[in-house]
């Protein structure tokens, strides 16, 4: 990708944020009035250091992860798993509350635009979320040129305010208008103080998407990543501070009706098009950041998947189902979490600080240790810079959690907890899991597929194993049969299982149990696959009464061609229960039998049709379940 | 059932109606003020002849069906498919309203108790709908005795209300009372007095219990049946006409605040434990009308699904996944009806009438002609009770489908006129099927075991076939193999599969596949069973990169034992989709082959960590859902 389409894809994020950002900060500041508000250009000369610190910081992550270096994986390399995963929880947070944060705003742009508009926030917060979900559903990605419009609308916006309204300020002699009456309900202290640096820190989320996506850069690809995120960062500061100066220069305050923004654009422009210029680029660019949650929340999932914290079903980004359970998963979080706090962007930024600053702090603390391990050339400057982001972003995180700790912010603490209570038994029970299925534990150790590509255990097994070094005794338990795949299939092969697993029996008795519920083409070619495979069949039907019983004998005389037939009189409407229940006695008296239970599937052509048949195996199964050496065919018959 | 038991618990939806029967006619009057209020008495001797008239018609058909005559079979027996599912469509929505008016009556006898609780009448409502459909779930049905009491308790406060209401006129010399000033919005006429005719009339909703449920009374059922059908309608007659000419005498008008039993009785016994009896008894009446709903939606949908107008999965009642289900659709729909009208008993009446006497009339109907076909003793004198109670039945819903149709009764026909279209569609699908799954189509029919015991054209067919009438040839398609069920078996017979179906292949050429994610003991216990069965196996690895492919080539070359292994390199991050895609491919190139695909499947201790392992078999078989000669074999690995 250019650096000229990389910038607005990978920064909307980032600079959208300069929409709630500085507001939040005011928000808290104007409980103090007019003395609190003096207090925002020195919060938001920290928060400009901060940016700049982090973003230096980020430079060096992206040096040294050209492949992409997110905070998952900086952490869990260079930290261990559980740190890994406390940035992890960090990072799903983080996304989830970009998309209630970014729409909670987008929505606010909207409303302060058509007041009219306003009761009905809520619910089209919520549409919204249904319509990302739903065009993601549908695989729209993110198309470059089309993508980079709205960020670069955004940036054309705000500077133009921005210089507008200093112009006009200048025409004043930069002397600031009154602000109005404000109730002070609060005193400025370090406790407003605190709270009002960690909301406005929020200005600066997404501003690690660059690292992650390094490798969409042209080469060489680090230098060019470090390129854009240079300019991102300067974009990103002189947006806040230009934002914050013209809002003290105006003497705007924020108000719960209209947001900052949409106050300064009116001052600037009145409500001609470049008003409404300056609301539709700001609501399109906070669109443009809640989407690109929905592209890295399946992604972070698949990493933890990969490495056995999440089921593997979302492992496979490629299936369609994992990256749709994914983005669900996401928008019914987001939808959760704007609903709760009432679609306010102002009551929602407490969370969204600490999953934020959490995932910043692992991730530089992890790059702290890499520059130690490392120590190539410049790793005490990368390392100084990766300390100083690290300890700045643990500031803002542990300021937001204990400052806003009853305002919203234990709610990310408790899921962050959540996250790493479920995240830690799922892989326990991977492990354990995996230890059962072991071939030969004392030997060797089979990675799962998925995992070689990653994991260095599995290359250095397999690169011990080529050696000679690991000890492995072949289990001959299947011999080859003749496979020509061209349909003149001959069986004359010689086949033995011989005992060299002690989990699987010497030799496979097998009986085939066809289950009819009615003699029809169906359940004839279920019964003439069983009897191809040359192994004992039984037919089984279960019958409400004796006269019905009887009936299927005499049928079973004609057209049953002298297969055995078990009839089960079960009087009590009921078809599943008996049918397990038989195949449980077997079971029982035969141990030793591994029982094959073939059932006719009609296949209709519609699939609305199919409802009208019954999902006899299925339910089989889930009533077989605790039972070993139960095997389940299904034959389809289609109609 | 003893009559003193079996009285009260079929009659509780009957006697129940008298709680909301009168008021609804009353509410209809009292539009066209005092002048309308006079009316109450030749409409309620009308409805008193319509019950006595569906009364005796009822006692015929319990005489004919000592074996249970509902609506459906009746209407169905004697007038044809499409009229008995006519009566089915009146009887469904019936059940549905005999819940949501019940309730809605109900909640307004506690909200007349405690009018603080009025404005939450609606969720109160649902609440009730699902505990309902909660204790049903959990398998809560008619125990005799503790659902005796509430209707008794019924009958003794309305007795109790009505005799000490016309003693307290009487003192008064049965003058009336002054009515209160009435604003009058209609004028009295002809309109008017049908639809308060009609509204009344669903004071007998109900009546027709016992002649469903003849079989439950000790024996001669049928005589006990009539004489409990007697004392129920003389005490419903009794009720009723008690409760409208109290009305009357007090002058107590409908209001949308109280319930007009509750104005009676405030009046009668004031605001003491005899006013919260009355008002206990009447909501746990109406409770328990309600779930007698529950049993009788899921008996209909089995009726229906034995005729095959509904899906199969509802005729075993034994099942508890078709009650389940049928107990579920009732609820929602009654929940969806009950809050769309607001939980208002006036406007759910119409729906109400249109329901119940559309399966009124059609199963008078049906007996009209089943005693004009049989032509016994008395004959006449039945078919010309049950002509008149057709004929009255017709003359109800026909004035409640005009004269209440823009004001709900278009929601019922409607819901009607769907029913017929989705429970003939259905049966044309089933029709459809059975003709494809037919064995030699030309000669004979082989009927589902389910409907063996029911109709009659298979009973005839296998009475025709004992007597050697149908020509029948045996299809040797199966030839027998040894199956001694006793572990001990061995293969030793010759099957062969000769060509007399044309459906099914000369000779069946197998293929297993056995798709390997891993090489784990789960992967070979797949393999192991594969190979058992003595067919040509082939092993499907499908590896993210050739790198991973080589590995697994290594490690096959130790641990497949020769067993041919096809490695699909398929880098989308997907298993499913390339896996069905070279099945698909291989089954294209060679039609002939049947392929078994042979799945290890991971079972878990818990259920809930089954979640975390793949579900490759379902989503497989969806993704080959069109092909044909597709088995799909799971082998569980219990970890």
């Amino acid at each position: 990708m250019r650096k000229l389409v990389a910038l607005p894809v990978l920064s909307a994020d980032a600079l959208s944020s300069v929409a709630y950002g500085p507001e939040a900060m005011l928000a808290i500041l104007v409980l103090a009035g007019t003395a609190g508000l003096a207090y925002s250009f020195p919060i938001s000369a920290a928060i400009v250091f901060l940016i700049l610190a982090v973003g230096v910081s980020y430079r060096q992550t992206i040096r040294a992860y050209p492949h992409g270096g997110g905070s998952y994986i900086v952490a869990s390399d260079n930290l261990g798993p559980v740190p890994g995963l406390i940035a992890a929880a960090g990072l799903m947070t983080d996304y989830v509350l970009t998309v209630a944060v970014s729409i909670a705003s987008g929505v606010a742009a909207v409303t302060s635009a058509i007041p009219s508009l306003a009761p009905e926030a809520v619910p089209i917060g919520v549409a919204v979320i249904v319509l990302l979900l739903a065009g993601n559903l549908r695989g729209v990605r993110q198309a470059g040129a089309l993508f980079a419009a709205p960020t670069y609308a955004f940036i054309v916006a705000m500077f133009a305010l921005i210089t507008w309204g200093l112009v006009q300020s200048a025409e004043r002699g930069f002397e600031p208008r009154p602000t109005p009456v404000i109730t002070v309900t609060e005193s400025a202290g370090l406790y407003l103080i605190m709270r009002a640096f960690s909301s406005g820190a929020t200005a600066m989320t997404g501003i690690e998407a660059i690292s992650n996506a390094v490798p969409v850069f042209r080469r060489v690809e680090w230098r060019q990543a470090r390129t854009t995120l240079t300019w991102m960062v300067g974009l990103l500061i002189a947006m806040f501070a230009g934002i914050v100066a013209l809002t003290h220069l105006t003497g705007v305050v924020p108000s719960s009706r209209e947001t900052v923004l949409s106050q300064l654009a009116h001052l600037s422009f009145g409500s001609g098009w470049l008003y409404v210029f300056v609301q539709a680029a700001t609501a399109a660019v906070l669109l443009l950041a809640a989407n690109t949650a929905y592209n890295d929340f399946p992604r972070v999932l698949s990493l933890l998947a990969r490495d056995d914290y999440a089921p593997r079903g979302f492992m496979r980004l490629g299936d369609r189902l994992a990256y749709s359970n994914g983005i669900i998963l996401l928008s019914v979080a987001a939808a959760l979490v704007y609903v709760a706090f009432d679609g306010q962007t102002a009551a929602l930024i407490p969370l969204y600080a600490v999953g934020v600053f959490l995932a910043f702090t692992f991730s530089q603390a992890g790059m702290v240790v890499h520059w130690w391990r490392l120590r190539d050339r410049h790793w005490r400057k990368s390392l100084l810079f990766n300390a100083l982001g690290a300890l700045l972003s643990a500031v803002v995180f542990i300021t937001a959690g204990i400052s806003k700790f009853t305002s919203g912010a234990w709610v990310a603490i408790v899921a962050v907890g959540l996250f790493l209570l479920v995240t830690l038994r799922i892989h326990r029970h991977y492990t354990d899991v995996r230890a059962r299925l072991r071939l030969r534990p004392h030997t060797m150790e089979l990675p799962a597929p998925g995992e070689m590509g990653v994991t260095r255990e599995a290359e250095a097994e397999v690169e011990a194993q080529a050696e000679g070094e690991a000890e492995v005794k072949g289990v001959k338990g299947v011999k080859e049969g003749e496979s020509d795949v061209n349909g003149e299939t001959e069986v004359n092969g010689e086949y033995e299982v011989n005992g060299e697993y002690e989990e699987l029996p010497e030799e496979i008795h097998h009986l085939l149990i066809v289950p009819l519920a009615t003699l029809d083409l169906a359940g004839m070619r279920a019964l003439a696959y069983a009897a191809s495979l040359r192994r004992p069949v039984l037919a089984l039907h279960i019958s409400l009464t004796d006269q019905e019983a009887d009936r299927l004998r005499a049928y079973w005389a004609l057209w049953g061609d002298h297969l055995p037939l078990e009839i089960v009189v079960s009087p009590y409407r009921a078809t599943v229960a008996p049918l397990a229940h038989y195949i449980e006695t077997l079971h029982r008296q035969h141990p030793d039998l591994t029982l094959t239970v073939i059932l006719p599937e009609i296949i209709t052509r519609h699939r609305r049709h199919q409802l009208l048949h019954s999902r006899t195996a299925p339910r089989l199964r889930r009533a077989l379940r605790p039972l070993t050496k139960i095997v389940i065919t299904t034959v389809p018959f289609h109609v």
